[in-house]
């Protein structure tokens, strides 16, 4: 069974508007996703209905609140395959939700420990592991690439029983490889190390099965895959989470405040203090059913398509370079890519002129763009509403770009 | 100038429905706030039109998003009246600003160090400290109550110049009491403490204004003020923030990322890891402009108003206890009550069948519940979409209630 962007592309009112005098072609999604109305009117019915504050209230509004906020967290959980919601921890996104991991590296890491993580990592899969080792005196090692992909040999090599954590990104947001993060977690168990996975750029692509990737974190962000924006979801399993100390404090996460000292309530709650975004979470079980619906295999394939269709095309125009496996059927959605001579900052404007969206800098992966050696790229992401057409209208764009700086046009 | 209630319910579709066959009169407004159409409008406005990533895109679409969430900054930053956009930090809600205060106690504080808060702190005001002084050796410290309110001698008694900081709420969310916290912040700079305001309570209520308050923090909640959920404000004075570590670290945040170093953005984005929660950012905006339009010095007028109404009306209940200053004139439009021989679950379950919200429990201030004697308290908070008639449909449920439980209805 495919996928039918043309019909998708109805549920999503804002790609059908002009920018620049064109039609816009949304090609940004490693950033940001776009909504299909079935979430915004999910939260609309949430504000219209049901607004209460959740688990604190007897009254009416509050029960159907807290009902419809756990009843998310519930389709969380199957998306994801955890074993149980106590699982499933509502975040802001993926940022602090590594955060946390890395809070709780803190208590378990020590000098002379070490944390291994790859140079294509994200900013947010970085620098928290980096105030980690720099507050426990633990050394943070890198993992390079080979062919533009995470170089196994090197990650294996740099594996030892020194390592606590190694955490990496399912699918790279620049180079739109795939890690084989399963495989990775056995390597890392096998040393004693807990596998974290950071599963923004995977959870809106492909199926994520946690017990079968048997990892002991995973996080994603709503707004990657259909969802508001400031919803996302920390999954840990439960042995660890129950080894693991909250990170904020307040209310709703307690049993029992006393003038000095305080007790938690149990998994899941214990790590959500506060009044958390009730309707974000709601939304976000609308995006996963949105997507459930379609099938994420699907979702999986349809892309795959794309970019057997788009990357040959791209790597033909002379003089740009793609980053990444050259193989299409090793990359992902996302493109990241260079023009010879053309600033990429520069390439985004005039590709922009044309209608078309894509992200130009350092993508928030300075170690991955200085270990290419370059200064930043543009960056082309796809995602179930993009079509052929907007695969023809990127490559022509690129073409009129080069054109027009080489003075050709 | 007054406030037509009856114009401004016509914003909130929410409050015209019927449950439990009767018209919802929602008085949980100290849990969470309904939001108006133009708030809803505009966060659907921005998923429709606007919605991509901030700050990282030079495409039509992320010019639009990044303009209107930093105007968004701005229009807060009028609200408070802060000095500049730089001391107006964007949170997930007061529990996060909270935590990222105590963050930077861990700073400051040091053994024989004293944090000075209230026993009728939110348990957002209190855990964070606890675990503040926890990790530094600081002792936290408790000013207690005199007639229902904070006992200022007290206070003062405990105030020296081992105090580091003082943190307290404006307004009391269970006694209804409004903290002089200017006053206050006087005292605690004479003594070189940090002055911290939980404004959870305060700022959806009356008019505030950090530069005269002269606080150094200063923390509210969006949806707490009309706004959506998951968005919130934590304000610090610029050569403060300047001192104070980020506590989430990932992209947006930085300027240069070293594999085993990084460097901070300037302000207020050096405490900005990852994507915001933009559209909530954004539709906080719209929420500010309303209450502005209305007026705050109206909006504390006519809840006043309500107050003057109601809390006579309740005190004449025989049985029935409010907590908090009798005199209506000093108590806000949050009423904690109790009446004798009633669990207060009991109560709100029994005005949730007469249409009425409250909510009864805790109120996520045990240490205040304790010192009161009590184990709960049912309470019914005022906005501006309440009526005199919501006071009269209270009163008479609470009548009813008593009535049902002692067997004579």
């Amino acid at each position: 069974m495919s996928l039918d962007a043309y019909k998708i592309r109805q549920d999503f009112a804002i790609l059908d508007q002009i920018v620049n005098d064109e039609p816009l072609v949304y090609l940004d999604n490693a950033a940001t996703t776009q909504k299909p109305q079935v979430v915004l009117d999910t939260l609309m019915a949430y504000y219209h209905e049901d607004n209460a504050n959740v688990h604190r209230g007897v009254h009416t509004l509050a029960e159907r609140a807290t009902a419809k906020y756990e009843a998310s967290r519930e389709k969380v959980r199957a998306f994801i395959n955890a074993h149980s919601t106590k699982e499933v921890l509502f975040t802001r996104g993926t940022t602090t939700g590594l955060n946390w991991v890395a809070k709780f590296a803190e208590q378990v890491l020590s000098q002379d420990d070490e944390v291994l993580i790859s140079v294509m990592e994200h900013h947010s899969n970085i620098i928290p592991w980096q105030e980690a080792c720099r507050k426990t005196g633990a050394k943070l090692v890198y993992a390079y690439l080979k062919d533009g992909q995470l170089d196994m040999d090197d990650l294996t090599a740099k594996l030892s029983d020194k390592t606590k954590f190694v955490s990496l990104a399912q699918v790279s947001n620049v180079l739109g490889c795939v890690n084989p993060v399963k495989e990775i977690a056995e390597l890392a168990h096998a040393k004693g190390a807990y596998m974290v996975v950071d599963g923004a750029q995977s959870a809106p692509h492909m199926t994520i099965d946690v017990q079968d990737l048997d990892c002991d974190f995973f996080t994603l962000s709503g707004h990657k895959m259909l969802a508001p924006t400031g919803i996302g979801v920390l999954y840990g399993k439960e042995e660890v989470l129950n080894l693991m100390n909250p990170v904020e404090f307040g209310g709703e996460m307690i049993d029992f405040v006393y003038e000095q000292e305080a007790t938690w309530k149990e998994l899941p709650w214990k790590f959500e203090a506060g009044t958390p975004n009730i309707a974000g979470a709601i939304a976000l079980g609308a995006a996963v059913d949105y997507l459930t619906e379609i099938g994420m295999d699907v979702i999986h394939a349809y892309e795959q398509e794309l970019v057997d269709y788009v990357l040959p095309k791209l790597q033909a125009i002379d003089g740009l370079t793609v980053y990444g496996p050259s193989d299409p059927s090793q990359h992902a959605g996302v493109i990241a890519f260079n023009i010879d001579g053309l600033h990429p900052h520069d390439v985004a404007t005039a590709l922009d002129y044309e209608g078309v969206a894509v992200r130009a800098g350092h993508h928030c992966a300075q170690p991955l763009i200085n270990h290419l050696g370059i200064s930043s790229a543009a960056r082309a992401s796809f995602y179930i509403y993009n079509t052929k057409e907007d695969c023809d209208k990127l490559v022509e764009a690129i073409i009129k770009t080069k054109e027009f700086f080489n003075g050709t046009l």
